[in-house]
């Protein structure tokens, strides 16, 4: 079960009705947000999160309307008393914008630990995710590189499910019942002298839940790959058709240009985000890409799904 | 005449109806901004103002929640199209502070010039003073030390007002008409060998415009000497009676403590700002500061006064 909010939709300048773009996903009782721009933190109570709860933060890039938010946020998370360590993952330079920032936010009541990924992105080493979530909900993050005016990181959060437990196949080998739970959650186990693996007692994996976050990018067949068969891609869509020159010369997106990164991936469904300031509607926008991807969807503040195992 | 705008009253953190405290001057077609934690670019757009015209940013001290928003702001008055010169003013460390928060907000399109006053405060030099205000309107910008957690200064804007003009002396004295602007303005001219002084055509001083600003400190007798005679203090109230003690082990202050200030420094009126998070209605703390200082008035974030020369 995953939990995705997007906090935020608007790229650039915040605006009273439109917080700066960033996502939550909480899973296993912890949260993870990717980028917090100015106004993060109050984007984050008016959806009914709890910072406390933020145990990983990832940043796409470094300019501000995605970052000017981490000193108030990590202030926030104190001040809700979380003692458990906080991540920040992102390109290389994040602990050197990190240590900026937080020239305001000294003292903090828990450790942070910083992850830099390389530049061609990769998978986030397994000791940075959310240590309070259980072992049958262990997600799996990569990063994938953008083009953008500045190094850049796309992510995929992939929440894996395993096989189904058979009982009557586990009582057949007669496997000690303690020790069922630790072998449905993929533990292999030793005791009496005997080695039982997982695969004794599991089925095939199943499907599990992936979702993709794209932002401040031209379209790359390096993000096509990296996000094929999501369930959920939520992806810029700065502009409308009528600024697809301005898209390409900011390298951002039009809305359409997230619509085929859609179709070729063959994602489930599409949240668009980050638009522009100069954009009042983005149902426009949407309705731009609909033409291309039918499962189109205009992200607003707030918007929320909780997305559950099949079956 | 001086636009007073008191943008944000909350303390601490942002609330999603109570932005965090910032105060806005406005006189001579430019603004100057005290303090601005995060959202203080929104809460400025909300109260009608526009960045652009922001060209002194005064900063109190150094906690998170009167600084985060810097970089916002400064990434919105560029936006906004400014290229004249922003003077960024504070105690001791300004500079760092400055430069470590820009990190996400390089390549502005306009100068930022830096002046950290003395650890006891003074005045502001004139060259920092907004440059495209006309003589008629200049103010004087002095600081004073407060007693925080850490270093902490208080701001007194004093729009002072020359005497009136009077055309039947210059006359009767002979001075060129066209040299009588300047000398209203309080030049004095050199013409044809000749030197005529203000003084020639100025009655006596008038009475002119005093706002003084006061937050994160504790009440002493420097702060009540140094807005004395203000027609307008802005200053913190915290907490009311009931949280006293928290008031004076954080080094803030009560509602009460604010009214004392307003009541022994003689001040016109006292708006209340800065409440605590934990302050659901500000209204019973101004209740608390009335009994003390009728004239008290509790802040909210747009509340905003035009105040006009005498007469």
């Amino acid at each position: 079960m995953l939990d995705v909010c997007l906090m935020g939709c608007g790229g650039s300048i915040p605006k009273p009705d439109r917080w700066l773009t960033s996502a939550l996903f909480r899973y296993g009782g912890e949260c993870v947000v990717i980028d917090c721009g100015e106004g993060t933190q109050l984007a984050m109570k008016e959806a009914g999160f709890v910072a406390g709860k933020v145990a990983l933060i990832l940043l796409t890039h470094f300019h501000a309307d995605h970052v000017s938010g981490l000193p108030g946020l990590l202030l926030s998370i104190a001040n809700e008393g979380r003692v458990d360590p906080v991540v920040i993952a992102g390109p290389k330079g994040t602990s050197r914008i990190v240590s900026s920032l937080c020239v305001i936010a000294q003292g903090l009541p828990f450790q942070i630990y910083i992850y830099e990924f390389p530049n061609g992105g990769g998978e986030l080493p397994k000791e940075y995710l959310p240590v309070n979530t259980n072992s049958s909900c262990s997600a799996r993050i990569t990063a994938y590189p953008g083009r953008h005016s500045m190094p850049c990181l796309g992510y995929r959060i992939s929440l894996p499910r395993g096989g189904k437990f058979d009982p009557a196949r586990a009582k057949a080998q007669n496997i000690p019942v303690k020790l069922w739970s630790r072998l449905q959650k993929g533990e292999t186990v030793d005791e009496d002298g005997v080695t039982y693996t997982p695969d004794m007692v599991l089925g095939a994996p199943r499907r599990g839940i992936d979702v993709s976050y794209v932002t401040d990018t031209r379209p790359t067949d390096v993000i096509v790959e990296a996000v094929r068969g999501s369930d959920l891609l939520i992806c810029e869509g700065m502009f409308g058709n009528d600024k697809a020159e301005r898209a390409r010369v900011s390298r951002h997106m039009t809305a359409a240009e997230a619509a085929n990164i859609a179709a070729e991936a063959e994602v489930g469904t599409l949240w668009l985000t980050h638009y522009s300031p100069s954009m009042p509607d983005p149902k426009e926008a949407e309705a731009e890409a609909k033409l291309i991807f039918p499962e189109t969807e205009a992200g607003y503040d707030g918007k929320h799904i909780l997305m559950q195992f099949e079956d």
